[in-house]
């Protein structure tokens, strides 16, 4: 046995790093019962539980050379999170599966808690358990629960020809965050950081709901294969118009300097956790929301009458 | 890049994965919305819901030469359903969130989904929800949910003076397991199966919380580990009588061939999921659960008025 190094997270134990980390946590007012027994209880008061799991793997979701630990716990959050925002929930409490090798600097681990927790608080929603395992490379999954204050769950299954597409949040910057991170530049600034922590419109998942959007996702692959997954869910075709997105200076100025179409970032980025969602054509949507096609009936997704000629997004074993 | 593997994950590619292996999950009467939308909706009849999640890494918590994809499925799942039965809870769901390297063939993943359901169908458990990434090696995420039934959480920190502490299910059966297997032994078989695959007394949970049991946990880091948790929760000391625990034939067979006291094991060895508990003297504790000691003031475990000489238990850090 050699003696670990010293502020690893080996020298601290498995307990002292429990410890350690839940002490940056802090428990909101739907947690009866907080971390330290063999599970937790949260309140669920609409009768019904919304949960969502998501797993990010170093070196494939982030770098900690290229990330500090404070952005990848917001980065891990706001996956899970964005997704129970996606079916029109509230998102109430997290727990945390951690792998990590012994190596791993106990400061890095408390960072991590520091950055679940900052994502949660502005949420109402509480850390409220986990689990910490030695593993060869930093893993982290991350386990949401959501409730949905008696309404109905908004699915990818309900769009129906006739509806509009909208989007709300950011599309592409993550995708070009990466791609700029990749080759070694810092700027644009705000793009490297939209990689590093995506900020998703968590409290547009509920506001579409209330409005009473038909089918929504987040777009988390990329806004194609999203919307591939939501066409095919609803048995419909989805028909964007590429006039109608914005494209923003930061993406403008690093698809000049990468030599790379601005577009495709916007329609095959994932990672930003936008919202997309289809609503009833008569429907008044909820500021923020910008219709970017229409629902029709048929199969597949068509940008300006037309097959995308690349990939549509992330295939994690591509 | 190289062709991936035939009859590998990477070759089947995520979302024929994801497919082949949610083909294998059945949903019950409790799931709202299973698999294949942002997120799963449970029913929570209660208005809360415990929650727990355990991470599993290969070459920590299984090996794929020592255990087939049915037993670490079977194991998987065991992990956190234990956590929740020892709550005094009912487990309704389970999402899962999975990282393995390409190379991983499907087939593997599949019975890993056939073991999770296995191991939930005779609890009328789901597996509602999971996610599937790229990783280096196979790290397994398990969350389940429950129900408490109306019923208060039965947590560590109820134990009191006077109470009497019992056990029901295996104990040292998966560490010495794990003995056997490290020496290259195959036998005592049923030895080896139990760390393969634990068989943990979910019923009896719910059982003790309706007989009234005042603290409760399962057995995972070990026995003089988890009462020590339970112990300082409760701010109360556990004295053990190490003649009441019955030392099985295999223990004895194995200890003889290993020259390890079985007793160790028994005290100290995880992974077998038993649960144990505290009682009021007078109550009648459900039937199977074996007194083993007494609560009474003060501080720590003991067995037979000593402190333990050896380590407690499992620290993934040591």
């Amino acid at each position: 046995m050699t003696t670990p190094p010293s502020g690893s997270v080996a020298a601290l134990g498995e307990f002292g790093l429990v410890e350690a980390v839940t002490a940056k946590l802090s428990q909101g007012r739907g947690v009866l019962l907080g971390p330290g027994d063999d599970a937790a209880v949260v309140s669920a008061p609409d009768g019904r539980v919304v949960v969502t799991t998501d797993v990010l793997v170093e070196g494939r979701h982030f770098r900690r050379d290229w990330s500090g630990a404070n952005d990848v716990g917001r980065k891990a959050a706001a996956q899970s999170l964005a997704d129970i925002a996606a079916m029109g929930a509230k998102p109430t409490a997290l727990v945390v599966g951690i792998a990590t090798p012994p190596d791993l600097p106990v400061t890095w681990a408390v960072e991590l808690a520091v950055g679940l927790q900052s994502e949660c608080s502005p949420l109402g929603v509480s850390v409220v358990g986990g689990d910490v395992v030695r593993g060869e490379s930093v893993v982290i999954s991350v386990t949401a629960l959501g409730d949905l204050q008696g309404r109905k769950p908004v699915t990818r299954a309900g769009a129906e020809a006739g509806d509009v597409v909208a989007v709300v949040g950011r599309l592409g910057w993550s995708a070009a965050g990466m791609a700029v991170l990749q080759r070694g530049f810092r700027s644009p600034r705000v793009l490297a950081d939209a990689h590093r922590r995506p900020e998703p419109p968590y409290a547009q998942g509920v506001k579409a709901a209330v409005a009473g959007a038909h089918a929504m996702c987040d777009v988390s692959d990329g806004l194609l294969a999203d919307l591939g997954h939501l066409a095919r869910a609803s048995k419909v075709r989805i028909e964007l118009d590429s006039t109608r997105f914005e494209i923003t200076d930061p993406l403008m100025a690093a698809g000049a300097a990468l030599g790379v179409d601005p577009l495709s970032w916007v329609l095959t980025g994932g990672e930003d956790h936008a919202l997309v969602a289809t609503f009833p054509a008569g429907v008044r949507r909820p500021r923020g929301w910008v219709s970017i096609g229409e629902v029709v009936e048929g199969e597949g997704v068509l940008v300006d009458g037309e097959p995308w000629p690349g990939p549509a997004g992330h295939d994690h074993f591509a």
